[in-house]
């Protein structure tokens, strides 16, 4: 009988819970469960907005959701006799759905609430709700696909040392701070419509046993945390919100150790995930729960290579489970630094990127789909997107590669235009979106 | 019986071949040879600098290697029937080596000449020798790996038509104004030590049937050519140097038309090449032989994605072939977009996927290896980097997959530190590189 | 929230669960359950044997197994409007192990109970028992191996018709005829001394709401129907006892409808099985659930082909689901008609099938195996058998896989023998064995 | 440059070509070539009947095919320092098609010249002709297929030393005997009208340098050696005829040693075979060549086990190599050991696997193709053939699943009879037979 050491209940506030969970990285954010080597054990996890998206036809919830409260983790948990500087080996024995909750989404922020990859095309809020039948996910919303999950957490991590996340704080405060300035404008191209990044805030936090914004904002102690503590948006070095997709199954990871005990907490479970996971909120989020065993390889920190200053700068690394849902069938979209403005980049993967996932929507959306099923659909089926190339001055080449078999229509190019006109099943578009909808995608914008 | 429609002889300099080849993209270079839709064709290729590097274990031939003259490629060659707005479908039904030539090299160049991807911690030119032993290679430089090639032309396009190369010339002329800017400074972290794009240039120029820049310096009709010729190095609209890996063994690629015929060119043969190709002159490069078959799809362009203001902003898309070598456990390193400084970056790809490659190297150096030897190494095998995340802000999250199958030892994390150092196979370091070496890696540089 | 149709208790005995459980087929035991099309529904099932092998380190229990009983299965379930004459389709949705059951067992009868496809070289009942860890098993009892589980129903299928059944009774008994005869002596070998077949038999038989014989041997009319109901040892027309271990989490099956309402059972749960499931309580038994949903093809039975004099001779066809466990590295034992004895057999591809076992088990035993830890593997590992020459005459060629990951110490041919005597890691023999063990394997019998 | 150590040329008949070929087993046939270890050498080799198929319409050449004479084979080669006891490591570093001789052809023999594993169904002569274009095949005779080869010799194996050689004649000479007795009646179900095996015969028999029949039928010395020679059909202890698709680029084949310097031989090249082979002559047969590389592990034949009263009864052992072209959606037949009159057998594999073959043949005739077309795709195309369950009394199953991704229209169980008749493409049948043509298969026969 597995133990489960961390259970939830999908239909409470994430503050109801018996067990307390919290939404902010910090050292002093007391462990609620404690597990030896060797253990397996069961963590639950609500999904990451703790509740706030509902499956139902409108995406009003998703154009208005809070997000200084994400993402709502299971967690701490201390790994006895693990240390700083010790590397903390996580096998992912199983993963899945909670029992009546099976049922995933996936959506866009409006752009005044942070949007995704391609907000500049996609403003508006959308939602597709997903059914979830055993190892198969469908949606009313996007129909036409069907495919096997690739259950992951989308974060999942060790606690961060005070000297770590001081080092956090501190980095990204500089990058915030070019904010508005000329050099900003020159970040990245024409992504700038989104926050650069999220320091902490103490509004909307939870801090586990320590207890929540709402009850604690005029406790100076906790205060003083919560002012610290950082958000837990982006992966670091902790691993934290990595949204890596091929964290399923099987797979073994190896965290650094930062702090006595580990302090080992995940969430943000997704049913699947495109690489890029590119409308942001664009996985198939649900709750769901992991079934792990841990091992301790003392002083194994050391394996871990150091890249930066500080001798706190790595990156977990992990093997791959052996159950990944594999494709023979591919169909694969390039792109290369050039924007849609046209103007060159040097070197831009993430430029590159965008291309390709713009090249994908614009294709499919020859197929019967509107854009921004596409949109949504890139974020959460098995695509996988690549670095092809990097060194070929001045253009970075990305690929998106997307599997042909989850389609129930034969979308590889055919051999006539006529054919193409003749062929295309009208697929209804049902993927709602806030009143004013998605602003048309000009391709030529 | 494949007809052969060029042949080269890797033994003659490039414009000692019988038939002219190319190293620049214009519409007016002519035509070499012709085929028809659904014929079986041949192409040979030299190498992609033309027989400047040797199969020996000096490395100054790459140190001092003359890169005005690259890539040298085949073609252009006409598709009877195609027209501006067709698509064209060209299926690679085989690749291989020449016979007499199954041989390969993998360098890096030196910081002066351009460099890599890493070239701040790789200043120095080196090169790696490979044997092809049919579907296998192994190299004397970087023992202790051998695996199936993925053979592939790194290079390969349509030509221009005359608005496509103007606006190739203009955006890419804009972005090197930037050169010695402010603006420049921030393009993409710290990867300024490059130049930021190639122009065109007369000199090395070679234009097929029009001759070659040593004879036609003085011509001013020649010039006028060589002069808005676009430089191979980039991938673009037309395919180009897009260096994508899965361009292999049955794959099926859709490239717009923009001239009359086609008029489609081919070069820069890989044995085999990881994503990115990071040390630049990175796949396991050599001379080699494609035989392809084209169809035309009659006004298909219009199935390709406009993304950008002008129509011609498209690129190609492709299908993956069914033979690529499939693995089935491999170790992944991640990295965020935080680069070596511990500087932070705004959801950029290329500084996630860097630190994601560094981490990989100094990992593997703790087997024995040089870190000279896994740059390289990194650069050849069939190693998979994916764009994993890329809108938590501020990190985006690049991952570098590597295949344990193809290392003659063990290279996942051992269960203690002890078992690391004492399992370690000692490999030679015979990876040579020229005088003074490689700088030493600091990985807190 | 999925539906469960019918649970179990694998902590109480066969007849004592809430919903009563059959091991015989026959038309006219009552459905327990009834769903309809495109519902998703739940089904849990006790291990074949109903509980009567324990999860410790003897073996009596194998050896004193009372085959009578089995297999024990749970349903009929009506699909509502399923008709004789239509195709049904079964999708897999998801399967695994039962909360609080996580173990599993593999097992060899005693040549005296029937024993195995190895009986004349392993006469005596041994056991393994299975730690199963999600996606994950390892066994006390045959240590060195650890693999993901290709969960499946070893037994799945509609209900016979009258005429379907009576067909099969008739084949058998003329089989069952011919024991003891010349005839006999020339069937297939050496695999004489198992029964031929099991013919329908009262004591041991569950006929579901109709009752147990325990309670029921005295009812005439109970015996009436116990006495033609087939026992559910082999594969037949109706699906049944296939033993396939590719039915596994989203495969589609495609079940002829023999009566109203289809009438579908199952049971019999293997963890993970390899080809052939050799020693042949040989999978990795267990108790287990299925989430599955129907639909009908309407007079779809047509699309089946018929095979035989009878047009009821048909068989289910199936596709493979997305999620089985791939191996990329593979050592393939190749066997020939060719017996034990040195007598050659014509294209039989069982003899060549069990030369290719038997030459399998003796290699592995060089690593440090007992061969009958080997045997028990055999049958348990996702091995694959292949028949891979059935023409020429007079020897079939026979092939078995084994996937090289699952083993801790690498079993390909070493360089050296004396690689091989030093290299080998000493398994500890911990496969237990009733007393006086197996026979040991001579060779050269 | 690779060595060829033996070419051929395809338009000269057998006892034409410069080096001599052979087509018997025995250890006095002189080696040809000699080759060191660790050397890349090249081997040529006919098709395995030596020219006799033409690549035309009209299949009178498989009806009249001279079988005396096959299979052709190149060598044999002679290992420097091989000896006998050791392990002969040999990789298949390469194979491919010969230049100007790229096509293939699959045939069924005539029930009077031995017919195939469906003999009984098929009783005529038939014949597909294949194009080979690179990776790919197709074949004017089976529309509506085309497929990645996985190219491999049918036929490789080491001599057979002089008691290895009485061994086999002894052993088939006594199956041989048995013909016309009742025994022979009960063996292997209704695979009777075949001859039990082939004895050596010395009528067409070409022993290399020794010498051609047609020269020699009088050379008392010679007669002496082709009396005793074993004809090539089977697979036997030294490898042979095993017709094992996985033979492929990249696989690594341990042969057993049994005569000084090893004399391994080879032919009977296959662009592409599905698993048994079904219709006899029936992958695509070829000429081609075979690039390889030899080492020897000393004393290496004890790794081998040994099966039988004879220190000789060995089989070789093989790792799969890393390029075979994997499919991931298949759909799958079940074959039980119930023969077409509805008899029932005793847990007979190849009686199972003829059901699954038969249910894949009437199943897929219902999409456009004639029976004898499916019969001649599914003996070359990469079908695998299962023993999935050996133990389960009386009925094995074997199962057939064939790749969908090979075929050009959808080949699953459509939702409705109606779409099944709507849906099938008219495949015209042009897939020839002699007069006569294919006995209509009665399902019920």
């Amino acid at each position: 009988m597995v133990k489960t050491i961390i259970s939830v209940d999908p239909k409470k506030l994430p503050w109801q819970q018996e067990t307390p969970l919290h939404n902010r990285w910090h050292p002093d954010i007391p462990p609620v469960a404690s597990v030896k080597e060797g253990e397996v054990f069961r963590v639950e996890c609500v999904d990451w907005t703790g509740g706030q998206i509902k499956n139902d036809d409108n995406s009003d919830d998703v154009k208005n959701v809070d997000l200084s409260q994400v993402h709502y983790l299971s967690g701490p948990i201390t790994v006895e006799g693990a240390e700083p500087g010790d590397l903390l080996k996580v096998e992912f024995l199983n993963l899945g759905t909670l029992d009546g909750d099976e049922w995933g989404f996936t959506g866009s922020f409006a752009k005044e609430n942070g949007g995704g990859f391609l907000t500049d095309h996609f403003p508006c809020a959308s939602k597709a709700c997903w059914d979830l039948e055993g190892i198969y996910c469908s949606s009313r919303h996007i129909p036409g696909v069907r495919f096997a999950g690739l259950i992951h957490p989308g974060l999942i991590g060790t606690a961060p040392s005070a000297e770590l996340l001081k080092l956090w704080n501190e980095r990204e405060a500089t990058l915030v701070a070019e904010e508005g300035t000329d050099k900003e404008k020159t970040l990245c191209g024409c992504l700038h419509t989104r926050p650069l990044a999220c320091l902490p805030e103490a509004k909307g936090a939870m801090l586990g046993k320590l207890g929540h914004f709402k009850d604690k904002q005029e406790d100076s102690e906790w205060l003083a945390i919560a002012n610290e503590a950082a958000r837990t948006v982006p992966g670091r070095e902790n691993g934290g919100n990595c949204d890596i997709k091929n964290l399923s199954r099987g797979c073994k990871v190896y965290f650094p150790v930062f702090c006595p005990g580990a302090l080992l907490s995940m969430g943000d479970m997704h049913f699947s995930q495109g690489d890029g996971e590119v409308s942001f909120c664009g996985a198939i989020e649900m709750s769901g729960f992991l079934e792990l065993k841990c091992s301790i390889i003392k002083g194994g920190m050391k394996m871990l290579p150091v890249v930066g200053p500080s001798p706190l700068s790595v990156n977990p690394i992990f093997e791959i489970g052996p159950l990944e849902p594999r494709y023979s069938e591919w169909l694969v979209f390039e792109g290369v630094s050039v924007d849609e403005k046209g103007v060159q980049h040097y070197l831009d993967a993430t430029i590159a990127y965008k291309r390709a996932v713009l090249n994908c929507i614009k294709y499919l959306s020859q197929f019967g789909y509107t854009e921004e099923q596409v949109y949504l659909m890139l974020s959460c089926i098995p695509c996988e997107g690549r670095i092809s190339g990097i060194v070929d001055v001045p253009n970075a080449v990305a690929t998106l590669a997307i599997p042909l078999a989850i389609f129930d229509q034969d979308v590889r190019p055919p051999k006539t235009l006529e054919a193409l006109a003749a062929g295309v099943k009208v697929v209804q578009n049902v993927c709602m979106s806030t009143e004013g909808g998605a602003v048309p995608f000009d391709p030529r914008l």
